[in-house]
């Protein structure tokens, strides 16, 4: 069923840029760049690797075969998933009504299987400026051994594909690379092209502005943490924690702190680079929290990343001890694993573990040391990310508080944003970019283009001004070791520390520490003056 | 610091119902009402009970002197507070420009220590149409007791107050009936009038339609469950149990259910009238994530009432008999309290209980029993509040599952709708109608009335069409034993399993059961056509 501004939005039509209005009269140019691929990544993708950066410019009007298209969406949902559909669905159908646009179901797993559907304006209708991937679905399956590749070959070729669009992050992405070079290789025609999704925003370059979702996802967040800002200067007793979607990169994490102007954010990155101990950043909340309580203000608001601890040197040395001592072929993983005393147990692994970590270790609260004990996977590795970070901090700061000042009044809640914003209402700039992504995919497809990423950027500028084409996906590659294995990657983009966003976060900072310079950005508008519906995310306007 | 949209809220001018727009050309017209205070009440109240119903028209132009009044603000935040003193401030000034506001800073204490502020147009300025409470504060002490009633009166003397304004829910607005009773019966002529705010829509009846701050809130914590839904929908594996805030009633459950169509909502009113034990509940949960497993549909959403399990009948035994076993005076707390062994603890405390509550303890999950048997208040006793009740019947819910049948997939996640609820920007309706309820204190001041609470009703009509005037206090009465004594009190209204809300939930939710008939509201909007800026509560509706 649906809502009334649901309804409203299904008649939203997306602003489309000039360059991409007239889909059969748009030329693909081809532009040089600078590649600064590695050896090892020309040699992994001989046929793919090289290419140039495409343009999309008007041109004259050119007609069109019918165009067979697949397109699937990959991982976790980001706001305008259904608008790249969309705007790719009515590209295909203005260069010939008889193209045909075929959706897989449940992400990588439908070219698997071969479970699809055929995109029709009617089915479409429900979803057009919607939240959510729920048209055709998706999953975190993954297309990556050869075996899955012949697979997806005779997928393709069954549906006589000229295209497949894979809309997903970097992990997606590296496999749409290696899928449109494998094409290639075997002389399959179908194309393959990716479309940058992350509600991260990790997947970002001097070439793509920014992944589409972001902007929504952080627009609900800072919707929230306004509203507690707002609670906490009318209640001015409590500390909110709250804990934002990002396990790899801040993005969010700084986006929303650009937005609302928190009292203090971390930022994983930084923490990274400054080798910051889990201690070191307690303490680093204690003292604005003491700062704050000497000015009469014992509230405020914390933003934190949920990958946060990651980033601590010693806590990624801590976990690394903890998955040998307590792995399977450890001697000592038995012993520890049947002790049923909680402190026993913990001071069994304690004492096993390296001067760099144990401290580290003592220091955590009892039930965390005790769910690292305990909540390891199937493969017995410590569970990092079931830990409650925010939760962990608020209860490491109360202890440490106590010690430096019993009269300290710290009163913390914690509070997580997350899956409410990789499946809201997409913003209209989400909207507009997603559609437009669609149309790209569209064009680069028709070009004949194949292991591209699509790109809109000039997104600052209005929607007209919006300029668009297609990056090699081996310009954004770089090599990872990963599982023990170098492979190359689509880079995940970290907070570049040296850059702008960071860098004003980092100039305004000490006040928002002391200063309630708190901003309630207020709920996604999508009437009214331009200014306060067609928002950009700041990340991209610094 | 404003955001865009907050500046542009600055700007709203609420529409003003056609009775209140001319505040000098006012009249209040009594009506009688059926009076049903006991004969306890009257005697408590000789002065203010019995008054009539105090209906405002429009008559003749009258001339008025300057007014001195003063507003506090009490309790937790409600969306649109700022709005009642705007229009309290604007039909003062309209009523004599020399007319004066004083705000009370931090709620009653403000009243207490004549901590005060003149509200001016300049102040107010910023803070027209913005959420929070924050422009005087407040806070949850009372006035009630002889004494502080003495210094109320030493205060509105010093101030030479006509009246006083009481923003509050049903405790606040207690207080307010004792002290209107206890100024007229020392000859004191400053007027009590309280105003009806609670986000949890306990402070309603056929007199007064619904308190304030209860559409923004429910609107905001629908938007996040919306979201919810869609994500579940593209996911299709994550559980969602969402608790909402209301400790004593379910009206914001039920509210939101009705906006969004859960799966399951459980609402406490029922629960305590079929007398349901907590496996009961944790069972009706079962049964329904089994139905739509045995569908296919493995991901659902759940909507749980804070103050749920205080409505459980066995709960409530069983919390009586730990704040009896564990109170300082009992033989058997030094025992346990010294117990270091949770699990010894809990076996001691388990033998204590009668056959009425021990199955109830033995069934929680350890985590809740070793919780209930530490975390004690200041005076021994348990503290509910502090259980999460959401991740409580989420991990009971998922070992019954288990017991029942081990392939059944559940995987769920917990979300708390919590204060960024209360401190949200007001929807249209909440600024409108709180700015009508600060012209109606004003005018029932301006009237003489006192020991009166405003009301706007008529809501579901357009703005112009309004009514409004003011209930006697003493209306809204109804003894109760608190502490041991019976007092007269304002009654918390709770949800009425005969009302048309809950038939209208009743009679659908078999069907949200299991199908899909989620419905996202999306944020709020403030622009735009009407039907998307102007909607009303469904309590209200229905």
């Amino acid at each position: 069923m649906f809502s009334l501004l649901q309804q409203a939005r299904l008649q939203f039509k997306p602003q489309i840029p000039t360059v991409l209005q007239a889909v059969d009269e748009t030329v693909l140019v081809p532009q040089p760049i600078h590649h600064h691929s590695s050896d090892q990544i020309t040699e992994r993708f001989p046929k793919t690797s090289g290419q140039q950066l495409l343009e999309i410019h008007l041109g004259s009007k050119s007609v069109s075969n019918a165009l067979r298209v697949g397109v699937l969406l990959s991982g976790g949902q980001a706001p305008g998933g259904h608008n790249v559909i969309s705007g790719l669905f009515d590209a295909l159908k203005a260069f010939h009504p008889d193209s045909v646009l075929i959706g897989f179901y449940d992400g990588p797993s439908g070219v698997l299987t071969n479970k699809r559907v055929e995109i029709t304006d009617k089915l479409l209708e429900s979803y057009r400026n919607q939240g959510g991937f729920d048209i055709i679905g998706s999953s975190r399956t993954k297309i990556e051994t050869e075996e899955q590749f012949l697979i997806a070959e005779k997928t393709v070729k069954e549906n006589k594909l000229d295209g497949l669009v894979i809309v997903g992050g970097d992990d997606s992405n590296t496999n749409a690379a290696f899928l449109a070079e494998f094409f290639l290789s075997r002389g399959c025609p179908t194309r393959v092209i990716g479309v940058p999704k992350t509600i991260d925003g990790d997947l970002q370059s001097d070439l793509i502005e920014i992944s589409f979702g972001f902007d929504t996802a952080c627009k609900v967040y800072s919707e929230t943490i306004g509203n507690l800002m707002r609670d906490c200067l009318s209640a001015k007793k409590y500390y909110y924690f709250i804990k934002l979607m990002g396990r790899s990169a801040s993005h969010i994490t700084l986006e929303c702190a650009l937005q609302t102007h928190p009292n203090l954010a971390l930022i994983s990155e930084e923490i990274a680079k400054e080798g910051k101990t889990l201690e070191g950043v307690v303490d680093s909340i204690c003292d604005m929290v003491c700062t704050r309580s000497a000015k009469g203000k014992n509230y405020g608001v914390i933003l934190v990343p949920e990958g946060v601890i990651e980033f601590i040197p010693e806590v990624r040395v801590l976990i690394e001890e903890l998955n040998n001592i307590m792995s399977l072929k450890s001697s000592h993983h038995d012993a520890i694993d049947k002790e049923e005393n909680k402190d026993t147990k913990i001071v069994m692994a304690a004492k096993l573990l390296s001067t760099a970590a144990q401290p580290c270790f003592l220091s955590l609260p009892k039930d965390i040391q005790a769910q690292l004990l305990i909540g390891r996977d199937p493969h017995g590795n410590v569970q990092v990310s079931k830990i409650e970070t925010e939760r962990m901090l608020m209860s490491m700061v109360k202890s440490k508080l106590k010690k430096r000042d019993e009269r300290i009044k710290f009163d913390p809640i914690s509070h997580f944003c997350g899956y409410e914003g990789r499946s809201a209402l997409p913003s209209n700039f989400d909207s507009q970019y997603c559609y437009a992504l669609g149309r790209v995919a569209a064009i680069l497809i028709k070009g004949g283009a194949t292991g591209y990423i699509c790109y809109v950027n000039n997104l600052t500028k209005r929607v007209e001004k919006w300029e668009a084409g297609g990056v090699p996906l081996t310009q954004l590659m770089v090599l990872e070791k990963r599982h023990g294995e170098t492979k190359p990657v689509v880079k995940k983009t970290l907070v570049d520390l040296e850059g702008n966003a960071f860098s004003q976060f980092h100039t305004q900072r000490a006040q928002w520490a002391v200063e309630d310079d708190y901003i309630a950005p207020g709920p996604i508008q999508f009437y009214g003056p331009p200014e306060l519906t067609d928002g950009v995310p700041n990340l991209i306007q610094v």
